[in-house]
């Protein structure tokens, strides 16, 4: 298997797997000292950067490198999604120890490719470097008419919260990886979640073009975590119904509830709509869920025992705490 | 020493030691899913993205923090310079180890704000995790005004060749820390071009606006590894003149010469000017020094004894190879 001689060897084979796509707004890509690009007229720019760390947001030997590839821009791109905007193109930086195998990074440009064409993301530019354990840092940008963003700061008392899809079903399959042995199939579909995240870029420019949402986040530490950050940036308060989570079908209904409360990597759409405003119950086959509602004051809370709100703790994904013990 | 408990902590220090600006431009800046970025009219962006990381571009036991974060914003930033654009704003994505003290962090964000502020180049998000070592990705925006942009291909047979500034400088600064006790004084002169570069920022804008640059580059690598890059680029040769090098003073003339050929971190610009227009010996004070020649054909010459060309050997930094021995 070809082992990487160079920087220049590296730069190549990534360059060779990528078509040098230009458009009217990436007028120049990988190659030179950087990258041009220019919003179309009417549009602003939104700017993301992600880090995806061999040991912390992925394990060389449980996740494949289609998985890897995939998710590295695709859970980048979500935050794009989270604004109501559209994913453009990415820079990315890896860096692989001398001794990553061909074949290796052969399945992680495949899988990096193939979200890049799923997303009409096209690479720019970025920097390659060796280190011990594999590295990557994706920045996307992205897309969006002027003054069209939703924010998370916009919630105001009374509107309604909403999340997409089902939650905890990415952690579901991070655990199911986690007991299974060696590397997980790409086709396991219960798995599929947590390898495969599909940012919520359609919903999100739907939801911001309509002037559907008052304010939106990604799900993308676990509802615990994320609901406050919401809360927080509105000065607002929420009450959540435990009744209502989009819960994973098939498990106990408590490890279901647990999960959507807490489990992170599910890059869904957490948003919220004015109580005047009619939300269909999908959209595009993507089921939207009322999951609560926003409040006064800046309390988090829940409805627990005897319908009685109790405060939310947040136990999602921090990699400085960890306190969230997965799998 | 205060340690850091959480992610939301770890944010919250670098927002605090960054004043929230927001421009015309930077429309929107930490604190949501990503940042908001509307080039002025006219005007493209220009993205770049730099790793950062400790072990192979800086020594905890060696580098102070200060310059760590002031190198890592910096080096970015030349890659803007080197196409003839202005740096704007900046993500950091930046992974400290759970033990990383207060004192560092400071340190750190101290020498990141001065880069910021001696460039007007502003925070505009980021990502925080933790890591077993401290690992940057740094990604600059800048802008430029359309068609402003000067590329690496553009080199046509008969310009000639310039660098800015003194080459090996910064090299020299590395091998001296190498062998010094500790971590270096941030005072200490010798080092200071390896510990806080300058990006040429003005002098490419003005080489741009002045269309007087056929093609530009930054010498980031060493000049036997950059400019074989520029030619490639531009599907031309090259005639170095290691008589006409600008040197290190004080220091042997042949180590001078080896470190001006493959010393790297210099960040001065490497660019072609066409015969027909003259260029000053210096810019704002900084030496401006033609040192060669574009030639027809593919390749990068040097002159040698008796004054005959011979092949120029890339002996570079290339994380990779490590061809070339620091230190």
């Amino acid at each position: 298997m070809t082992q990487f001689q160079g920087e220049n060897e590296l730069v190549k084979e990534i360059a060779g797997r990528f078509a040098r796509v230009r458009s009217r707004e990436l007028r120049l890509g990988i190659g030179d000292d950087a990258a041009l690009w220019k919003p179309k007229p009417g549009f602003a720019s939104i700017l993301t950067s992600d880090w995806f760390l061999e040991g912390s947001h992925f394990l060389l030997e449980k996740h494949p490198p289609d998985s890897v590839g995939w998710k590295c821009l695709t859970r980048a791109a979500s935050d794009i999604a989270a604004m109501g905007g559209t994913p453009r193109c990415f820079l990315l930086n890896l860096a692989v120890p001398a001794d990553t195998t061909g074949k290796w990074l052969k399945g992680f440009l495949g899988g990096l490719r193939r979200a890049a064409s799923s997303l009409d993301c096209v690479l720019a530019g970025g920097d390659t470097t060796r280190n011990k354990r594999i590295l990557i840092s994706v920045t996307v940008i992205g897309e969006i008419p002027e003054g069209q963003e939703v924010l998370r700061s916009g919630a105001r008392p009374g509107d309604l919260l909403y999340v997409s899809g089902t939650l905890g079903e990415a952690e579901h399959g991070l655990r199911l990886l986690r007991k299974s042995r060696g590397r997980a199939n790409p086709q396991n579909l219960a798995m599929r979640k947590h390898l495969y995240p599909e940012p919520r870029v359609e919903l999100g420019r739907w939801l911001a073009e309509n002037k559907l949402a008052t304010s939106m986040m990604d799900v993308s530490d676990g509802l615990s975590s994320d609901l406050p950050r919401l809360c927080h940036a509105s000065g607002v308060g929420a009450l959540l119904d435990p009744g209502k989570l989009p819960l994973l079908r098939g498990i106990v209904l408590d490890s279901a509830r647990q999960l959507a409360l807490h489990g992170g990597d599910d890059y869904e759409l957490l948003f919220t709509v004015s109580p005047n405003k009619a939300l269909p119950a999908n959209y595009r086959k993507l089921k939207l869920t009322q999951i609560g509602e926003i409040t006064r004051g800046r309390g988090v809370l829940i409805i627990g025992k005897d319908r009685k709100p109790e405060p939310l703790h947040a136990a999602g994904w921090d990699p400085f705490r960890k306190k969230f013990k997965r799998g």
